[in-house]
């Protein structure tokens, strides 16, 4: 499972990066598909990963507002902070895998496993909506490709 | 590992369902960003994901010709004989995983384990593309939510 936490977070890096070519307005224009800009994407994936991922250790969710984070240099930031507070908490034995979790947005229950499932997918299913957006802007997308990269460890991050 | 599939095996029938209420023209219209088409992203999907499990099991290539399969209801038939090839082989040990493969349209060597993530995030990342291209139709795309579904277990597929 954490293999796949190290391509996202690696990918997410990449586009951050390749956000350094657009203007301010490019990369809060609101577009067709997805969730409404290419910044909000990369913020609402941050914001997703960690309210999950503080439910899953029972602390209160923290609310974060894009208003306040709607520059690159704050998403990126967000990022940052949000992952080193998260990767020691990654390093789970199989047995809490199964535990059920509540959470203040949502009436079922969820086993950890199947959070932690969602958390991935939901990455990457964003990232793909911002590669077309990239080829709409006439841009090459950052890679998807998983075979071929060489991961940093998630406790270096 | 073998959830990631049931999700994107599920995900996919929905979006041949959802595929459902477009002409053929809009089905094969090429469009930005992504693979071609919204046909043409499922028959890659699917092409990718056999092409590779049967690389991991040393068997030959069977290359597919979209030309053959460019109607829904070829492609759809296409994804049911390949799943039904692959879900036994899915339910591997954990020692395979680190067996390293050659594949003929690659000249590096990778593991099984890099092979299933890489093949894993390929759909996942392509159906993201597809919801995109839904909302330009100005059509609900199909869920990508992990959490609240209930799977299917592969081998009945």
């Amino acid at each position: 499972m954490i293999k796949f936490f190290e391509y996202n977070w690696q990918v997410r890096d990449e586009w951050f990066e390749w956000c350094n070519q657009l203007s301010k307005e490019e990369l809060i224009k609101e577009r067709t598909g997805g969730v409404r800009s290419i910044l909000y994407t990369l913020f609402h994936i941050i914001d997703v990963e960690y309210s999950w991922l503080r439910g899953i250790q029972g602390k209160e969710d923290v609310v974060v507002q894009f208003a306040d984070y709607n520059t690159l240099e704050k998403v990126k930031s967000l990022s940052d902070t949000f992952r080193k507070e998260i990767d020691e908490f990654l390093k789970l034995n199989l047995d809490e895998l199964k535990k059920l979790v509540s959470v203040p947005w949502d009436e079922d229950k969820y086993s950890v496993d199947e959070i932690l499932h969602h958390i991935i997918t939901h990455e990457i299913h964003h990232i793909g909506q911002l590669s077309v957006w990239a080829r709409e802007l006439e841009l090459n997308p950052v890679s998807a490709n998983f075979i071929g990269r060489k991961f940093k460890p998630i406790h270096t991050y």
